[in-house]
């Protein structure tokens, strides 16, 4: 590790961190992850300067791992085998803003919530909101969606270009800034969401849309999960353009009154935002309220007032941590399955079922308009056995969405704790993975022992 | 090439064809490329059938190129090699529909026509409509668009998973049929836009659409080209919500009303149509009135009768041979770019500038809400010196698209026709696409010679 060391430290100076201090806050996670000691931190300021370290790492064969946020929940960012992590938050700058074709350029390490700052006054904003204020290179490495993907989409659909460096230090760009190509391989989404593991992206575009005129928050409550998903189903089936629709059991809503004095019944709601013009988000609301109430929905109330839906979504935005109020000293283990919408109350329905087989103290809430919900597991971090019940309930939601036509992951990606299920979704196309794997990365230093399951 | 051809047809029988007048029919296209013969022709009838005949390709060495409808523009089907041609539309069924999922199954010799027709019970469509019939294996393959790709995207957006058939014969599947999914590499879409060069595609999961209540058809004149740009531009800007709209310049009305007594005032027009509730469609339509009205536009007229709709689109979706009414006897050149939207007056100026500088015969059309738009040139297919100018100004048009911040092509694809202009819109990112074709096909019979430059 010595002589790489000092061949980074000749051009990054201070800006190469071995202290233990440093190592340690970049060994951290948000889940349930062990920590991992990378053996130095890289802050680069340019593309060519990652440039620089990847040619070095790979010169002294030692892995290196790009970390964004560090907010991944599946221990992606970790450096497991050590080596070099790439603390990417230095290059945090927004190049260009192309109000006039809805896009923008950043570089990796802006977080959407700067980003959308900085947008304030052009009238258009950037739709993706994981709740954490994740690195829009994180974003993409992880190809991240969350409450807005109902209407805005994910990761997948506002990348439009991106820069990155490759394993030998090779600088490309993928993509332009025109909205549709037919030009070759599709590079810009095969780096979105491969986790770190084909290349650092040093730049991205992206796509944007124009505040709408009129936004709406609304509230609905339900007797039973199966009633409050059996809401959304119908609302997708018939293509009401919703903006966001939210899915918090009893459970959850148990958690935002403990930890923040919610003052909610405790029983399902749905959280739900609409976009449009004044008169359609009024008419939307409208024909949401009679959907609900035919499913047995009460009190259902919307509010166009900018505070009524900040409050809505910060708490929404905190559920992560507000579940922990449920068992005071527990830790989550967070996880997340997507199936088609016809399957989602039963996949549902299973999970509840299936965690309180095992005795679990389970919370589930979810992005139900894609199909999507994350079940956070509250676990004494003492208690190995009840751990590995968690964990068990994690490969049992797995199974459960494959079986019912759908994914492992809807949005939090593989990293360290779903590569065992990969070959599950994915069978001999493993193959095909690692084919390019090998073809990009050779000498595997890129984010090794992540996404693909061991051979 | 013997040998190959017993082995083939002990599984495939009289479905290989190696009759002249087949081969012969297996050798056109709708473009100015010259005719390229296979050896033989193979009408599979499975999957499994695709994966034997890949399997004897590969081992006697012998290229392979998937055959749809035989549409393409940039002489992508073309066995320019010889070798076999594999016929997909015998694979033509509609696996499953799942209305209440908005999605559908098919073979991918079943085309956007037929599976409309399929579809018409159920209150959904398909929306992608490059206006050809052309077969939906064919257009993943080509990442098609067309006229509703402004509101409903590309086959980048509509196909959510892939069965296909890589060239060793390994059967895979991609992609799930959730809404969206982070586990690992996008195989979907790597193979979607690949042309048939990493693999041949053996079914689909295409996204549907609900049927919209109200559909209107509406039309514009303008005095200028740049008027009706102008016009567009601040529409997309707005993000008024149409579904269509498209671009014809005075000489297209010229063919139209040479072709087919179209009636209209040969200068620019737009043909404009919108989606929605009975009435969002008309809002919308007051809207754009305005706008129009704002850059010089006449005559304004829109209607919800569908025969007029038909009648607007079957005119626009005939212009590839409206346009030769221009010039009987000349064969058309189409050449097709994509520019950021702020770019587009400046495209379109240029583009009609350069073409007469060069005393071409030229018609510009375009799904201009995208930024995309096609020039269709007309030769002489006698005068070599003539063709050369076209294909001298299809590479200017190029340069223009790139130097704008866009792409060579934004639908049509690449083909034979534009590889020589790859470099310029990816440079290095070449090697990267070079470094996947030779992971996945390594021995390179899939389509060989067509998307990648030459070394
Ligand atoms: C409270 C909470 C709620 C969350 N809710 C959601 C949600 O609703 N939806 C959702 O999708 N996610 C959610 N997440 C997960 C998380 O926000 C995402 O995974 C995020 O996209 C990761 O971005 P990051 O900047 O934190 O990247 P990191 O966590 O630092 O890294 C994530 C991965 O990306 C790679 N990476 C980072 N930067 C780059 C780069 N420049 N180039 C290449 N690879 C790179 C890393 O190597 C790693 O593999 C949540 C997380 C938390 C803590
Ligand atoms: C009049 C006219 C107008 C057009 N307008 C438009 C337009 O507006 N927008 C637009 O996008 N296109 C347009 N096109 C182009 C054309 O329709 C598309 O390129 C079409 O998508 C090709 O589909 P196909 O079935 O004809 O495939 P083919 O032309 O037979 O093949 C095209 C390519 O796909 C490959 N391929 C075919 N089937 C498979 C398979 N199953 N697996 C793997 N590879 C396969 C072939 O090898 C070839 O490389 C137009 C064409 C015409 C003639």
């Amino acid at each position: 590790m010595g002589p790489l060391i000092d061949d980074l430290r000749a051009f990054l100076g201070a800006r190469l961190l071995t202290s233990e201090a440093a190592r340690a806050q970049h060994a951290e996670n948000e889940a349930w992850y062990p920590p991992a000691l990378p053996d130095a931190v890289a802050r680069p300021a340019t593309t060519e300067e990652v440039a620089q370290i990847l040619r070095a790492c790979r010169a002294h064969k030692v892995p290196v791992v790009a970390q964004g946020a560090r907010t991944s929940l599946e221990g992606h960012h970790l450096a497991t085998r050590g080596g070099i992590a790439i603390d990417m938050t230095g290059m945090d700058r927004v190049l260009a803003i192309h109000a006039e074709d809805l896009d923008v350029v950043v570089q990796p390490g802006v977080t959407r919530e700067a980003l959308n700052r900085d947008l304030r006054a052009t009238g258009l904003f950037f739709p993706i909101d994981p709740g954490a204020n994740a690195t829009l290179g994180g974003m993409a490495a992880t190809r991240a969606s969350g409450t807005a993907a109902v209407r805005y989409g994910t990761m997948r659909e506002a990348v439009l270009a991106l820069e990155v460096v490759q394993a030998d230090g090779q600088i490309i760009r993928t993509g332009t800034r025109a909205r549709k190509s037919s030009t070759g391989y599709d590079l810009t989404h095969l780096f979105v969401g491969s986790e770190g593991t084909l290349g650092i992206i040093t730049e991205l575009t992206l796509r944007l849309h124009g505040q709408p005129e009129a936004q709406s928050a609304a509230i609905c409550r339900f007797d039973t999960v199966e009633n409050a998903v059996d809401t959304v189903t119908t609302t997708i089936q018939m293509g009401l353009p919703m903006a966001r629709i939210e899915l918090v059991d009893d459970a959850m809503v148990r958690g935002f009154n403990l930890s923040s004095d919610a003052g909610l019944v405790e029983s399902p709601h749905l959280f739900i935002e609409f976009h449009g013009t004044e008169a359609g988000v009024a008419e939307t609301a409208a024909t949401f309220g009679e959907i609900a109430a035919e499913h047995g929905g009460h009190d259902f109330t919307w509010s166009t007032l900018p505070e009524e839906r900040a409050r809505l979504w910060s708490m929404r935005h905190g559920a992560h941590y507000a579940m922990r109020a449920l068992r005071p000293g527990a830790r989550s283990i967070s996880t997340d399955v997507c199936v088609p919408i016809s399957a989602l109350a039963e996949a549902v329905s299973t999970a509840r079922h299936e965690g309180d087989k095992l005795g679990l103290v389970q919370v589930i809430v979810g992005h139900v308009g894609d199909g999507n919900f994350h079940c956070g597991i509250l676990v004494d971090p003492e208690d190995r056995a009840e751990i590995d019940r968690a964990h068990a309930f994690a490969k049992t939601l797995s199974d459960l969405a494959l079986r019912l036509g759908g994914t492992i992951s809807g949005e939090h990606g593989i990293g360290l704790g779903k590569r065992s299920k990969m070959r599950a979704e994915h069978g001999p196309a493993i193959e095909t993975m690692r084919a390019i794997k090998r073809a990009l990365d050779p000498e595997d230093i890129l984010n090794p022992g992540k996404l693909l399951p061991d051979d």
